[in-house]
């Protein structure tokens, strides 16, 4: 209280004592600063650290003592050294449990998403790689395993060349390649620090980009439900379609019936998960529930007597090394460049925002960057022990965070689990009835289409609907590449619409206060006599510089023409607080606007320009040209400014 | 003085009348407006209105009846029924002159560039071209002519798939048919106004641009220069340096001479210009000086005896029509469909640029979308009248302001005397020694390498420079588009940073006012007690709301750390006057911050949100919940806020 009386009797007293000429521009306190610029390098390592360390990953290490650091960098990158020392036995049983009930989904999910990508029903995926990650992850609550969504990507693109049943040896080698690449590429995002690629991929996209993929493999699974035995290779709606059409003679009204009821019951587990939250494992064991019934009707049934396929015969021993198995053989390397550059860019963005929002719950930060190195070890070994590409699962990282996982250990814990089955369970599963998987994995996707967030999305933000739109439909009626290049290029296209058709306003006087705000927001404000205040709202460079000029100078015309008589426009004031920096195409704007307006006797006087702006106004010497004294701190200074230092002042 | 003693003494009776809770947050007139938000045809017309019609080209017809309106629509489209019924007798004079000095320029280079452009020594493109852009074109000063870089660009793109010396007549056909494209894309851009596009070429990009196809063009005439007969159609330097020593023992030394003197005049002349404007006309004329000495030399010393080769054979007579040489051939047209986008693009850039600069000169503005139709119309017309790609150049441009020109009247009088020459004086200029014509090219070329600028642009904008000498070593070493891409690409990338990567800064009180400054640009401002004030400083969408989150959440737990103790950090004011729009990321990013924060005990507090951000975050709840009591006018309204009302609330 008493500061604010303070300042506001000092003013009264400037206003009483000073007034007349320069009175108030020459108020030391209100100066603006014209230090000169900053060095190029210390401006080019700022930049540089902004763009590529913007969570300061290292901020913990200053000042430290040579050995805390070499600790402290150790424990930065292998995670586990920071939370296996203090793990304590209490914690353990948390995690246990949270393990076994993610095994669980992990066998059928497992066994689902391999035939998805068209390779044979293995489960080893989730074995080696939630080793490694529980080593170098940095998230608590992330549980590693395959996904439906990259799955059907590297089936989709790998079989363009190669007929997975035909060749399914190739077929898989390239699986495996494929896998390699993607964590290859992942790591390198991961050590370049490149997160600031996966920005680029927005909510909106990733909200059509799954919607589209979900409906997709929903259809695909109509091939289990209906037991089908001939299908389309393509992933567009209307081919899938078609094929069920086409092949509508071969449905079997038994395996159609089992397909339904496995699918209500498994619905029905979500429903009440969602309905009571604390009966999160009914949903959590539903599929492996599924799965054992499937096969013990298969078994005492007979099922392949009536036509219901099963899994049949699973390799029993842990996984194998396949080194010999990557393949870069020229004629095929397009296919597993491209699944692996896609696979990587969505798995890594799905990962690292699952991750994100299970840290937000807690309040705890995952490094996006750290992350992609660990998501890159992960399937660089794994696709050297037959694993394909596994990331973070949204489905298998909410049971484990509801399931009361503490740290890294439960994906340790699932991964014994998976062992013990690989070692001795693994032939019970061979009777699992392929219905039975279609089941799982369409239940599984119709909780990722999201109709309310798209709902969501119309109603708040058209142009992220639009992108939403372009995600969900290019993928389900093309294909998924286009879908994500329609969706990102529109995206691109809006933030370049942003940069090139800036926000700029005329700011008026909220009447009784020294606040100067846009008019069209507050259609009270006033206008202030023989001045126009423009308010400029972002970068000016080149892509927005002729339309800056455009807009500053209609605002004034129109001014101009609006205007008592007697008020004529004879400052400009242009406030930029809002203009973050500015390049050579931005200050000749400036010199033009400078140009025009004098030649029709109208003063040109700056407000508040920022650091980088005010460096590069400095080097490019238009302060000089314009005068130091036409550039103001605030809008009120400035206004202050012209009423009585420039007023005297001559023309150009 | 009055108003602002006013202010301050109203100030100081609130502060004094009110203290306490609320006292300050209830004034009425500083309430943040929170109207409900405009529908969203209202934004996206204006949005659509903001985009393409940024210039507001029918501001002109508000309020006029309907003959009015038809008569200035008939103007706005026609300018040349806006200046003919004006034009009087006394400017003619003027214009008269320009018209001849610009075609005395016109002979030569025009002779010159067809042979640039590899197609016969015509000089029909200065006749047609002109006369379309005198009925359409809205420049006064801006002379139509052919210009050397489209002339090379479409050398270099038809030259790869048909050789001109083998097959002269298809390789003129297939310019043509460049020709009429690049006329339609000028013609489709205009009437679509996508002037946007333009927009990303930067000054850096084209003075990179143009000094890098300046260069490859003086290299090429030193063919021309050393009377060499064997030369390469490629046009990196590599290429033409190695041509020019694989045949050296070609040179011939009287051609060496002769193009040495007449380079040397040349540049000469245009030093004088240079240290004396008024002398422009030595300048002006000397091409046409070269071209008689250079035709008067060969035809008494018998040139071609010497070695030195001359034009040759000039056909008699106007342009004769040349639909039938248009030539759509699916074998060839990806040269001619390549060539038209380029030039098209950097014709219009170049032609509406120097078409501004000279506008500017005198404070008259033109309208580059109706710039691109009057391109696009005399470049369609020019295809079917035997003329190749016309623009405005700036070196004829440039004489004919000095010159004196008064209207697009200029023109007319340029085409009437080409016509003159067609019909009477062409055989005389046969004579023309190629020698001349390639010093005319080198010397104007010379002067298109802008080393100053490009020194200019080191000295004040690292990354400007590298677009521009992406753009420069790219043409100069690879080809013209690969440089262009290359430049562009380079300058987008740097556009996404700025999206991706804004500038935010935690902000300070000045001492002894009510202002907020960087504290990095004002050093000497002072911390408020318990708050962090972060100033954001761009829209807040999908590619820098991760980015966003990490530096608000960086700066408050720096600022924890930093204070003394006492001080603890228990507000954050984000200061959303510089946040001219948000998406839906970005607003969940808000959700995502201030859900952080207050699980720390900190509180969210919002300042100044502009009208688009207000409207998104009251569709989204967001305002509704975080509550109308957190958003404040302004930063001091904030303050007194959250030492008064906020403080007594509780926490989440």
């Amino acid at each position: 209280m008493k500061r604010r009386g303070g300042i506001a009797s000092q003013w009264l007293l400037k206003v009483v004592a000073g007034g007349g000429r320069g009175g108030y521009a020459g108020d030391t306190a209100r100066k603006v600063s014209f230090e000169a610029p900053r060095k190029f390098t210390t401006v080019f390592k700022s930049h540089l650290k902004e763009t590529f360390f913007p969570d300061d990953p290292f901020y913990d290490f200053k000042g430290k003592s040579l050995p805390v650091k070499a600790k402290k960098a150790i424990q930065y990158f292998v995670p586990i050294f920071q939370w296996l020392p203090n793990y304590k036995a209490k914690l353990f049983l948390y995690d246990l449990l949270a393990g076994i009930t993610i095994a669980s989904l992990a066998i059928p999910q497992g066994i689902s998403y391999a035939k998805l990508a068209n390779i044979p029903p293995v489960i080893d995926s989730s074995f080696v790689p939630p080793l490694i990650y529980a080593v170098f992850g940095s998230s608590k609550y992330l549980a590693v395993g395959t996904v439906a969504s990259s799955s059907l990507i590297i089936a989709a693109t790998i079989s363009t060349k190669v007929n997975p049943t035909e060749n399914p040896q190739l077929y898989l080698n390239l699986v495996f390649t494929a896998t390699l690449i993607s964590g290859l590429i992942e790591l390198v995002l991961g050590v370049f620090r490149l997160g600031i690629l996966v920005d680029f991929l927005s909510h909106s996209t990733i909200t059509g980009f799954m919607g589209g993929t979900a409906l997709i493999i929903c259809l695909h699974q109509l091939k289990g439900i209906f037991g089908l035995k001939h299908f389309t290779p393509h992933t567009d709606v209307i081919s899938v379609i078609r094929a069920i059409f086409q092949n509508r003679k071969e449905i079997i009204w038994e395996s159609t019936l089992i397909g339904a009821i496995f699918l209500i019951f498994l619905q029905l587990a979500r429903f009440v998960k969602q309905k009571k939250p604390k009966l999160f494992w009914v949903s959590a064991i539903a599929p492996m529930f599924v799965v054992i019934i499937g096969c013990v009707l298969a078994y005492v049934w007979h099922a392949e007597k009536h036509g219901i396929a099963i899994v049949g015969e699973l390799k029993k021993g842990i996984n194998p090394p396949s080194l010999k198995n990557i393949d870069f053989d020229r004629k095929y390397i397009a296919a597993p460049l491209q699944a692996g550059f896609i696979t990587a860019l969505v798995a890594l963005a799905e990962g690292i925002a699952i991750g994100r929002s299970f840290a937000i719950l807690q309040n705890e930060q995952i490094d996006g960057n750290k992350e992609m190195i660990a998501f890159g070890l992960m399937n660089i070994v794994g696709s050297l022990t037959s694993c394909y590409l596994t990331t973070g699962p949204f489905s298998k990282t909410a049971v484990n965070y509801n399931a009361g996982c503490k740290t890294q250990m439960a994906n340790v814990v699932m991964s014994l689990c998976m062992m013990l089955t690989l070692l001795f369970l693994a032939p019970l599963f061979s009777y699992t009835p392929l219905v039975a998987l279609s089941a799982i994995i369409m239940s599984a996707m119709l909780g990722l289409i999201e109709y309310d967030k798209a709902y969501h999305l119309y109603k708040t933000d058209k142009f992220d609907f639009i992108i939403c739109m372009a995600a969900f439909l290019g993928v389900a009626f093309v294909s998924m590449d286009v879908g994500l290049m329609l969706s990102v290029g529109l995206a691109l296209v809006r933030a370049l619409l942003y940069i090139a058709r800036p926000t700029s306003s005329k700011l008026c006087n909220i009447p009784d206060t020294s606040l100067y705000r846009d008019v069209e927001q507050y259609p009270d404000a006033t206008d202030v006599s023989k001045t126009v205040i423009v308010q400029i709202g972002s970068p000016i460079y080149f892509a927005n510089a002729g339309y800056m000029r455009e807009r500053v100078l209609r605002c004034v015309r129109d001014e101009k023409a609006n205007r008592l008589q007697g008020d004529d426009v004879e400052y400009v004031l242009l406030d930029l607080g809002g203009v973050s920096s500015i390049d050579m195409t931005g200050v000749e704007t400036l010199v033009e606007i400078r140009k025009t307006l004098e030649a029709k006797y109208i003063k040109v006087v700056l407000v508040n320009p920022r650091l980088e702006v005010m460096e590069k106004l400095i080097v490019t010497n238009f302060i000089e040209k314009i005068g130091k004294e036409r550039v103001f701190l605030s809008i009120e200074d400035a206004i202050e400014g012209c009423k009585f230092s420039l007023s005297h002042e001559r023309y150009l």
